[in-house]
């Protein structure tokens, strides 16, 4: 069973956890000085709208009628009950996963590169650089700036620009430039955070540019939060009060974020961020400031992390592999209020293809870590006897990511 | 815009064609004795169910419990209207498509391999085997067989399953077994029809198989009508009253008569068929009676044909490149109740190119001819002032086709 919506009920507002949160967020500090960055720090980098929502205690932020526009193309994204999935597990749990892997370019990421590019537009901004790992979000934006007519520069991790082009050439079909990063070392295979201080640069030292950024920060969550929204309204109409779980993979945490953050004010809903082992930034990493990129050029943020030279090893669910986490994710761990799993890829792997046999799908390897832990609730559930009901994020396909499946079904894959 | 039905508005009975043709259809004839084919010829391929929906004058046919429960997983598909395309080609002309790239196997061929399955199972048949040229058709039958339970064994042209690996490894993610085609001659490229050949001897050389295809015969047509059904609801509810052009990419014909079989009884309603310059069996082959295969070993069907030992240069359209059409369309053709027209693959990938950054999804290189015609119909309409509404059948996703949009933007694509 799946629950759709009319394209007149995607919400006309984001949700901003901020005033909800139990502890306060701590402020990002100024990379040079290590004083909170104000406003005119920021203002190379992104357009004023932006650094407001990123700063913005207000609960409730309307979305401009154009960007609505554009999310409408494919939002809402369905609700949908995986029967089949729950007679497989013999659980007497209910599943439901909100499906954001139908937008055009496969994941959740367009929520908010579309305001982004939106934003900058709407300040006169002409041309928008970002860094990519694997694709999902430089894609994103790809697609983002293709619709609103803005040049697009992409910095690509090398080993992805070189082993996984597909997805290279889905931003070089909307019209963006793609680079691998980084630009000044062509022998190395380069990192998120490399990849990062390559896309800062560029945008620092141009007039007409601007940079993006498709995680991590507050008003990226901010614009995610379109996700958890419209599954409040369709657990409605599949008669469930609320989930007693969300489960949502967690690499900079704007997926979970978007899904889980409309929860929060909920005590009754349970949280969980699952992320891979060989990456445990939740489950491992320190709470303290550290730097968003490698080479030291962004703000300091309040998160957990791994250290900023952490360079994780190379599994195929590319947009976990980052060093921090989003500082509102890593609030919600450190006071309680979410709680953290991890899991190796290739029982992660194994969940993907169960999954994909009895559902039909193919889930992208990051929405995999959320459908392994989704498994394990609907097992314990089963073991307890109680009637749960979860709620997972489907955050992407995994159509671009079959090398990985074939990996799997050779025995290739290493759990390091 | 998108209009949506709840998945209890999925069609419970399939629109039989036969009935409404201007002509009727001649029989298959047997490939020995070139008398018409019975039932019995056809036993050891086929379930006696559709044996019988191949044959059948019924005007509706029901469609069972079982298959409508694993339609529901995706179905009903959406109905997108297209402003951004109509405001970029400044045509008063209102575009609409059926969006079937949103099943697990990205296309519109789920909707005849989940009954196929099903019947096949029905009858106590364990394992199926088929052929597949790029993929589309052996990963939907290979999802649907995982589905059911089925064993599923696939013949892939040798050429594709040596450079498009990846349709190959969603194969084996859901559980079927693939070989490159023609089995016996290693360094042959095969070919749609040498394949259909090696699946039709696998078939009737095991007890325990069936044989199913994907495409040309009058039960898989039937099957996928479920699509123009939907799409009539849909146009209602999107306030018009009928479209006036109706257009399908058309290579065996399975999703073009999907969409525009229940048309068919309205002859206010235009009928358009797309296909490749250099595979043009409808525009430039010959209505005559021919084999299915290379080899000789299917019934002979009265249809369009370049021949049963044509080989249509390696175009990335690979669901479009079969020397014969389904009889129906044929028929249709025929007898001028339906349009035919043909287009290079450069000017359609220019087409999907420009829908990629207007509209923002990327198509299949089949659909991309659909496209192609439907800009050129919107253009039509701008030059004669006149608001027609066009709908065109969006089969398929293109993102397992990407190094053919590469191809394409490197310049390094092929008109032969």
């Amino acid at each position: 069973m799946r629950w759709m919506l009319p394209t007149t009920e995607v919400p006309e507002a984001w949700f901003n956890v901020v005033p909800h949160l139990p502890t306060s967020l701590q402020p990002p500090l100024h990379p040079a000085t290590r004083e909170p960055v104000g406003p005119q720090d920021l203002a190379p980098l992104f357009p004023m709208a932006l650094i407001g929502q990123e700063v913005s205690a207000e609960p409730w932020i309307d979305i401009p009628g154009p960007v609505l526009d554009v999310l409408r193309l494919w939002r809402p994204t369905p609700l949908v009950r995986a029967r089949r999935l729950e007679q497989a597990l013999d659980t007497p749990a209910r599943i439901y996963f909100k499906d954001e892997s139908v937008s055009p370019a496969g994941s959740h990421k367009p929520n908010t590169a579309v305001p982004q590019a939106f934003y900058n537009r709407e300040a006169g901004v002409r041309r928008l650089a970002t860094e990519t790992g694997a694709g999902q979000w430089g894609s994103a934006l790809a697609f983002a700036c293709a619709l609103y007519g803005l040049e697009c520069k992409v910095y690509m991790v090398r080993a992805s620009y070189e082993q996984k082009p597909y997805r290279r050439v889905m931003m070089e079909t909307w019209g963006s430039s793609v680079v691998p990063s980084p630009v000044d070392r062509p022998d190395h295979p380069g990192s998120l955070g490399s990849a990062i201080s390559d896309a800062v640069r560029d945008a620092v030292g141009r007039e007409d540019t601007h940079y993006s950024l498709g995680s991590v920060l507050n008003h990226v969550l901010l614009h995610q939060t379109v996700i958890g929204q419209e599954a409040k309204v369709q657990l409605q109409l599949a008669g469930e009060e609320r989930p007693d779980l969300v489960i949502g993979c967690c690499g900079g945490g704007s997926n979970l974020g978007g899904l889980a953050l409309p929860f929060v004010p909920d005590p009754k809903v349970a949280l969980l961020a699952v992320e891979p082992s060989s990456c445990p930034t939740l489950t491992a990493g320190r709470f303290e400031y550290d730097f968003g990129d490698t080479a030291g050029m962004t703000p300091l943020l309040a998160m957990y992390t791994l250290g900023h030279d952490f360079v994780p090893p190379p599994i195929h669910a590319g947009g976990l592999r980052y060093h921090g986490d989003a500082p509102i994710i890593s609030a919600l761990v450190h006071s309680g209020r979410m709680q953290a799993v991890a899991h190796p890829q290739t029982a992660v792997f194994e969940a993907a293809v169960q999954f994909a046999r009895v559902q039909g799908t193919i889930p992208a390897p990051e929405t995999a870590h959320a459908i392994k832990a989704t498994i394990d609730a609907a097992v314990a559930a089963r073991e307890a006897g109680e009637p749960r009901v979860i709620l997972f994020g489907y955050s992407g396909h995994g159509l671009l990511d079959l090398q990985a499946y074939a990996d799997h079904l050779a025995g290739r894959l290493a759990d390091d």
